[in-house]
């Protein structure tokens, strides 16, 4: 059996067709940031699945799973994203039924990556683990149960604004002290500069997080501290979280992981020093197993898994 | 149908024979610390259960709840409560089957307390909520889709060691900064004694939550503003928890909320002030709506219907 699997960006939507053992078989895509409106972007989504299916001779899909920021598992829509170009509260659901009747199932794409690494990853038969996700913002998904935890209003797992230091960074959220402030990308950077700022040392006008990666690997003294720093504020953020649901794993990915050994020992040193007693051993930090380039797609095919 | 609910402390073991409806039709007690063995201590619990059923015409009951510290709702054991004179771990699920072949459900009480208001108090129908007990801890019990988040491990829910303020007050469970420090009877008698020392003011020697609650009550400055700290911190402790599990309501219950308004109406504010904006009007903090005398075995009889 096939399932289409969505990644809705703002800039562009990818599509792949994925075979049931998590091949994606095939890809297309389209600019999202083309179209204002919703039927028209429906429609060259559709079509593009048309294709995907006859040039792979598949008559039959399972379902439509949708990765997208505001992506709304119960109701089926995008709510309001500020990164689109298409504004409002939009009936993915509904209008993918007027070409297919097939389900239509849509999540964020932190939550999407969770179910991607339980149906098709490292998560494989778990039934309780938490996924962090690096990157621009600080994403995760939460499975409790086996079941991704939605909550009363489908928009559960947002451990990117739990607030990590009261009255500490501004965040873009209007609040103070989120995780994301230190520990997504552009966090990083500023305690990059902070550290260089403090040590008296010019910082480079232009630097981002796979430079301060880079440069950890070449044994750079700031950059190194840079990924303690980041280490024991994300461990202090995922030992916090095993005490709400005592999960077997907790699976981190994206860009920023990728520096390797400067974030992950001291990130391990962090948790351990940070995890209560009485969890000590039943929890084990581990990278996501999906490639970056696919965790998308799986992911959100993946969801199609929930209707069933 | 009838269950009984056995709420096991440190000095008191309480039992209760519970009707369908909520209403503890008998209860009775034995002393928890004239014991250092399970066998007798069963064997006596047993026995008084038998009593309250033949003095009440009950012939038959559903099953046996148990709230207890250390309760483990997978295992039905026990495990190494520091406070139990009776030590190891206690398989208080086999000892009782020897006596009476009905179903016995453990957890901790906090969790108990979460299911008790969900099958007999205000979070009736509600499928996401989280519980927060204030008292010589703080304990915390989340339901998520209508069941109780037990982990991996049993241990879920252990929002009292959330860490709320790296590097704060000394826990007693050797780390730093855990909510519990802050919003426990004895946090709150701390933040008082800071508060009488930072004004350069004498503090009583003898102080607990309740006194400063009443002197809050009659507006003395330093326990309004003690509630008012306590507020702030149990406010950002409780939108934290949204992030994670988006619940329809926070449950709030225990000794130190009886104060009322010095703590209940700062604590609406900074609940506002710390929520995600996301979330906004979704989630509501309110108060228990059982007895206090009532829902340490409430909810111990409660946990039977998750075995339904």
């Amino acid at each position: 059996m096939y399932s289409i699997g969505i990644d809705i960006g703002g800039t562009n939507t990818d599509m792949g067709l994925v075979r049931e053992d998590g091949k994606i078989i095939a890809r297309s895509n389209i600019p999202t940031n083309a179209y204002t409106e919703l039927e028209p972007y429906v429609r060259d989504i559709m079509d593009s699945i048309s294709e995907l299916m006859k040039d792979n001779n598949v008559d039959a899909i399972e379902g439509i799973g949708i990765g997208a920021p505001n992506g709304n598992f119960y109701t089926g829509c995008v709510d309001n994203a500020p990164n689109l170009t298409i504004k409002g509260v939009l009936n993915f659901e509904q209008e993918m039924h007027k070409y297919m009747n097939v389900p239509v199932v849509l999540s964020n794409d932190a939550n999407a990556a969770a179910y991607g690494e339980m149906i098709y990853g490292g998560a494989k038969g778990l039934r309780h683990f938490i996924m962090f996700t690096l990157g621009t913002g600080v994403g995760s998904g939460i499975v409790v149960d086996g079941k991704l935890v939605h909550g009363s209003t489908g928009g559960a797992g947002e451990l990117g604004h739990n607030i990590l230091i009261p009255n500490g960074r501004q965040c873009s959220c209007g609040r103070k002290g989120c995780l994301e402030t230190y520990t997504s990308a552009r966090g990083i950077v500023q305690t990059y500069r902070e550290l260089k700022a403090e040590k008296g040392e010019p910082c480079p006008e232009k630097v981002d997080s796979k430079m301060i990666g880079d440069m950890a690997n070449q044994g750079d003294p700031t950059a190194l501290k840079t990924w303690e720093v980041v280490a024991d504020q994300l461990g202090l953020a995922m030992a916090n979280s095993v005490t709400f649901s005592a999960p077997e794993a907790i699976f981190l990915m994206g860009g920023p992981t990728k520096v390797g050994d400067p974030l992950l020992k001291p990130l391990q040193k962090a948790f351990d020093k940070y995890l209560l007693n009485i969890y000590e051993g039943s929890c084990h930090i581990r990278m996501s197993e999906l490639k970056a380039n696919e965790v998308a797609i799986l992911g959100a095919a993946a969801l199609i898994k929930m209707k069933q």
